[in-house]
């Protein structure tokens, strides 16, 4: 069925009340969910709702807290979630770190114990459009396996990237499996085939059988280069954070444990910047311009396609399963 | 031929003293030649240095120099690198961002008219083996067409990060390309066919001819995700260091002109990292310890491979090619 955003934000937003969430905070997370859905991201949008109101109901989320903050030297920021939801602690860590950018030139929050952020592109786009870059990074259970392995040893590994640019900023916001497992779920659902590169099996061989692939592990994106790239931010994250790594991860796809991934953000507020923001809406522009390949419309920016589902959905409504939107409702009317 | 190590060093070192290159500057940027040799990088090896002497004899390489350092804020490095050699300039500024990140918890240099780096690899371990962690971005010429696009519009745009870890550092080093010009020479050299995913030639069109490839454009690796990562990476880069952009940037690969492109180092100095290196010493070997795929004989953890070639060519010699090789010694005794 297709509902208004302001419909989807009205009933998402009680239910979240109804569980207990304060009233801003309830409307920071429908944020989230509600823009990966204009996005076309149903994977990080309202079908997460449920999971999030019985993760507080389990008392594996606090929805009050905003996280305890510890400056490590002036530009480092330890921030404990105190299992928190993901966007609250997300954007107070953000908050303090754009701020102290401001001085320093850089900051970064290291967060630990913090629940899922929600689409990343999101806080790309906040800390650009405010005048300085982002670099965020988030890992996840364990679920794509090593290239030439078999085994799901390292996270999806999303890494977002926001750039300030003339006349909107420049994000990119990517998983660093092929895949997400919510399209291979989505396959399952539909009983339809996913190509072998895909996924592999429980036995870590190839598979076009999408149930199969649900018990198995993502291919990495890229092949060889792809699979350092998700395994170098696994480290990194796990690392600055002191949080789980590889197969220890939970609490993003469960609800009963504490979420014990990480979550890194680094702002840098450049005076270069500025300057460059027009040059770089320029160049933009001019690979739009470039004559697409055979089987190519046009050449997409990152983020292009994006908006143009935004434009759509909201003047036509937001797409969402029966299944997803009953269970929502419920929790609206509990 | 096959030489040995120390030759290689002693006869590189020779040319660039030769070339009016202060001592340790000549030892450094040898330093970075001959590591590349050893792990099997040719591409960023031996090969380059007649082209940074003609760079020193042009006057668009100032081999005297450090760069000038400019803070802005307390962790925000502003470098002119003066013409520098990449490698001066580079651990100049990586020396006083590591120093400073060790109180601030995190600084960043931003790094514009500095020659080529070289290998990432080396300065992510380098930090590394220091106890900091490493991110560490650089531009090229644009090579790279869009996903999507026939034109060469984005840099090789590398990426290298290294993360403290027992029994050594986690390394990865990757350009965004789906393969070198490096390797698409090589092919043209021995007049043998690339696979036409590898490159567009000048008109836009898959090729396998390696020599229509060179006049044309290189794949993105990952397709759309790897095009965007790469494309981000330009943006970022330029945005912070001021720098050029797209098919603007020269000088890597000329010997005229002044090299506009971009170096970005940000260091990290979390308390965390230390106590985690361990537990991510053994997570690497976890994932080595899995089953391989078929097709594969082991599951490597990335810098597995180079440094058993570095093992084997430090005992058995390097290769350089001969024509190469007379190059150099004809330098060395100018």
């Amino acid at each position: 069925m297709d509902l208004s955003a302001e419909e989807v934000r009205r009933v998402c937003t009680t239910a979240l009340l109804r569980a207990g969430v304060p009233d801003a905070y309830a409307r920071l997370q429908v944020d989230l969910l509600l823009e990966a859905e204009l996005r076309g991201r149903p994977s990080h949008g309202v079908l997460r709702l449920a999971r999030i109101v019985e993760r507080i109901r389990n008392q594996v989320t606090n929805p009050s807290t905003t996280g305890e903050h510890i400056w490590e030297g002036q530009a480092l920021l330890a921030v404990d979630g105190q299992a928190g939801l993901g966007p609250v602690v997300a954007c107070a860590a953000l908050d303090a770190i754009e701020e102290r950018a401001r001085s320093t030139g850089i900051a970064i929050a290291a967060i630990s114990n913090n629940n899922h952020l929600g689409m990343m592109a999101w806080y790309a786009e906040r800390t650009a459009s405010r005048g300085s870059t982002l670099l965020a990074l988030s890992t996840s259970e364990a679920l794509v396996h090593a290239w030439g392995g078999r085994r799901a040893m390292v996270g999806t590994n999303p890494i977002a990237i926001g750039v300030p640019a003339v006349p909107r900023p420049f994000v990119i916001d990517m998983a660093t499996s092929l895949v997400s497992m919510g399209q291979i779920h989505d396959h399952a659902r539909r009983d339809e085939a996913i190509p072998p590169s895909w996924a592999l099996d429980r036995d870590g061989n190839p598979t076009s059988d999408p149930h199969a692939a649900r018990d198995g592990a993502i291919a990495p994106f890229g092949e060889a280069k792809g699979y350092a790239l998700g395994l170098a931010f696994e480290i990194l994250v796990a690392s600055l954070t002191a949080s789980a790594i590889g197969r220890d991860v939970r609490g993003t796809l469960d609800a009963t444990e504490i979420c014990n991934k990480g979550d890194v953000f680094i702002v840098i507020h450049a005076s270069a910047s500025g300057a460059m923001a027009r040059g770089i809406g320029a160049y933009l522009d001019a690979i739009r311009a470039d004559i697409p390949a055979d089987g190519f419309r046009s050449v997409a920016i990152p983020g292009d396609r994006s908006r143009s589902v935004r434009e759509a959905r909201l003047r036509d409504g937001v797409p969402v399963t029966d299944a997803v939107w009953t269970e929502i409702v419920a929790l609206a009317e509990a």
